[in-house]
């Protein structure tokens, strides 16, 4: 029988994105049924949302978080973003519609408290005993750490644009 | 001006692979011209490669290692397999055909002393300005890792077989 797993990727490196979205790939392969909630738009770049175009028989997407938030702005709409996010991942993850869920940067939004992570865990809980979720962002909460059967930190080593160099096209978007 | 380069997924996590799996879909949906060459059989699991193949118009990939090396085996076999895969990948590095080539569990072969590091580095020396290289493996040798321009180290902290969960379909394989 399916055991549905949480994986997070969490840390300060990158391909905790790319990771998850090799998994949704992987996955589709294996004739899945697939939801992405991404939580910060532009996490997952041009070349990717083009990519999973070839995948739309098996893949729902839904980019409904706003950009990074800046410690200087007025949060409120990124609030209201973060739980307009919070209520189309719940409703996907309690729907029985789907094999595998990705949460991309849902940390984000317990990290700022826009949805405190005791609801977000109780969601989870509400799952499916089969339903796979893979959640990915820097800082993932101690709570939800506790729940997760799979974590890998992704640790930055070394990175071009400290060396100056330009992000590239079909790499870094 | 497009700036080749040299990537490099190491540590004993998860996720190397899938990421590298993931930057090559994302090249994909840029148009990018993508080789793979897997240095050990299996590392890309039924998932990875049925995904693939809604890609056949942009990805070679080409399988030539055999599976992972134990410590009591005769590892001639091994050895010729894996010249085999180098000699694959330096014609594809200095064919000027890819716009990026993945050359997965390439740390394998040189941590055996298949092929010398040095002659990895002077291949890659010697390829297009423009071509980026993915590299994934454990314990990438220093000499690959200084010439790199991105490093990230997967480490980790939990995992599901430590807790006696079976490998699950279209995550792990």
């Amino acid at each position: 029988m399916t055991k549905g797993l949480i994986i997070i990727n969490t840390g300060n490196g990158k391909g905790k994105s790319t990771a998850a979205f090799g998994a949704m790939l992987r996955a589709c392969g294996q004739g899945l049924r697939v939801c992405v909630v991404q939580f910060i738009k532009g996490t997952w770049k041009y070349g990717e949302m083009e990519a999973v175009k070839r995948f739309s028989d098996l893949v729902d997407f839904f980019v409904i978080g706003k950009g990074f938030i800046f410690d200087n702005e007025n949060s409120e709409e990124h609030k209201t973003a973060a739980k307009e996010a919070w209520g189309k991942a719940s409703a996907a993850i309690l729907s029985g519609a789907y094999d595998l869920i990705i949460l991309d940067e849902l940390t984000y939004i317990a990290n700022y408290d826009f949805v405190p992570v005791g609801e977000i865990i109780s969601v989870l809980n509400r799952r499916s005993p089969s339903l796979h979720v893979i959640i990915t962002g820097r800082k993932a909460p101690p709570d939800l750490l506790a729940m997760a059967d799979l974590v890998t930190e992704m640790t930055e080593i070394k990175h071009p644009y400290h060396q100056g160099v330009k992000a590239q096209k079909g790499i870094e978007f």
